[in-house]
């Protein structure tokens, strides 16, 4: 391990990028000066990585908890149509944490952060007796007035969804059984779960050229996401599950794929509702990125499955929830 | 406890400021959105207080760790020289965690927050096996080029101190000891230790005057945050016993409140240099916080303890350093 924390603030302001442009003052200070754009608005977002909670050592590589720990932070900012620009990270690790695990998390983190433009610039450390946790904060901006929110839905809007639901869940569920996952459809699900893309592009198209009226992300699962986005719209929604974008794999019963699309998690797609007049400009993939409609927002505040049979059932929120069970 | 996160939300965000201002869009979206104002730069900062290395539940009321937490963090928007205006919180729970302790916590946390100006405006939550363990970031801001560095120390800058030192180390002393502290400077160290005050006011006179050239606040114990500026600075350090603000505790001898001073940490107060020509306007208190000269920078790097027998001994770093001893 580092021999103190000075050694290690230096080997870590090593790493990034040196002040320049808005970045006033990096890592090293007491805190960071940052410039924010004229007519922008800053966009502030904190995630919290724990293990046992959000990742086993056991089973996630450091460097996938690193880009984990940050991708969860950036897709907040995805979700607000912004454009990431730094990152601090708070991170506490055991005394059992090796130096390589540090250094492999931050490489995680970093390569993330530089394949999307963001500068890490700062944070705090602690060693502590339990299992390691990091708390990753996001800075984004978006020009003022353009930030998308949840609350925007209106009836009869539509309801889109990118990427594939439930791959991280499938993912997840390949890894703890330890099968290796040759089919190319399972390494797309274990890829998916320890290397998730923010969606940043797509959330900076849909506000840039005002087509959504309201965002989430899909961090714990489209049944609990899509009743935030409700209930903070004041509305209800219908999905149908034959338009779910389901992962393909072999093996799979296809009620299981809904289950884990609907109740999967840590997807960290981009749920956006599309007034009705504007749905045909959205477009079938947006840089590589599938773009599907899954259903529309109704006045009654239910939220309604319409399986394949046609019949209508109740969508419970089933995602994570962190208090439930205690 | 909370039945499920979306209780826990709607409960903190009764309790917080509804946007106005520069808060656009406070709790309860992906992110915050917040305006910084035109000429200024935001500064951003985060502290960790994690149960068993910042804090012990037999010994700190939630109350005092949720204001703590929070000072840490805006201690260091203080060293900047900037105005606190947002907090963001990660609060880690254990399953044995009380609403009653969640609640104090927010209760010491949002009252220092009010009397400082500050909006919470986000974080994160979850629920874990270990301890208790919170993250707290502050935003604030500064007008472009104002803020405070630890960088600008130069030789023959005075240094000085704000309030007492190791102030914070007896009051923890006592807490640990059981000593109930009915002399009225036990009660002023155990407040100390339990309820600091980050000294805003100061830092920001300090900036607005352009009185100091170097700041940073004493987290760490005077001898390794002094260490730190002086790093920062490439300068060294002389400082002079005989003038260190030290509490007066009956029992107490000189010797133990010179070490706890040097050594002691958490007493969030300020540290800064000011060139020799303007050291006479720094006031002997500021809003009633006593402010002391207690040495100068020096071309050597060195720092340097100078005795009341005039004896120059190495001032070594002996704060707190979570890397040390692992």
């Amino acid at each position: 391990m580092f021999r103190n924390e000075s050694e290690f603030v230096r080997w870590l302001r090593g790493l990034v990028a040196k002040d320049a442009g808005p970045l006033k003052l990096g890592i090293g200070d007491d805190a960071a000066l940052v410039e924010v754009a004229r007519g922008n608005q800053a966009i502030l977002t904190t995630d919290l990585s724990i293990e046992g909670v959000h990742f086993l050592l056991r089973l996630h590589p450091p460097r996938a908890v690193g880009h984990r720990a940050l991708a969860r932070a950036l897709s907040d900012v995805a979700a607000m149509g912004g454009t990431p620009r730094f990152a601090l990270v708070s991170l506490a690790i055991s005394r059992r944490t090796s130096r390589a695990w540090v250094k492999d998390f931050y490489a995680g983190l970093l390569g993330l952060a530089a394949r999307l433009g963001v500068t890490l610039i700062g944070g705090d450390t602690a060693v502590v007796k339990g299992g390691i946790s990091a708390d990753v904060i996001a800075v984004g901006e978006a020009p003022r007035g353009k930030a998308l929110r949840r609350s925007g839905a209106r009836p009869g809007d539509q309801i889109f969804v990118s990427g594939k639901l439930g791959l991280s869940a499938l993912g997840l569920r390949l890894l703890r059984s330890g099968r290796a996952g040759k089919a190319a459809s399972e390494k797309q699900a274990l890829f998916a779960h320890l290397y998730p893309e923010p969606r940043c592009a797509l959330g900076r198209y849909l506000s840039e050229r005002r087509l959504a009226t309201a965002c989430i992300d899909l961090s714990d699962g489209l049944s609990t996401d899509l009743a935030h986005l409700c209930e903070a719209s004041g509305v209800g929604a219908r999905v149908w599950a034959s338009r779910m974008p389901l992962p393909e794999v072999p093996g799979e019963s296809s009620i299981n794929s809904l289950q884990l699309a609907l109740s999967g998690g840590e997807d960290y797609e981009l749920l956006f509702s599309v007034p009705r007049g504007k749905a045909a400009r959205i477009p079938h993939k947006h840089r590589g990125v599938t773009l599907h409609r899954i259903g529309e927002i109704s006045h009654s505040r239910k939220l309604v499955l319409i399986q394949s049979d046609a019949q209508s059932i109740p969508l419970v929120p089933a995602g994570h929830d962190h208090f439930r069970n205690i």
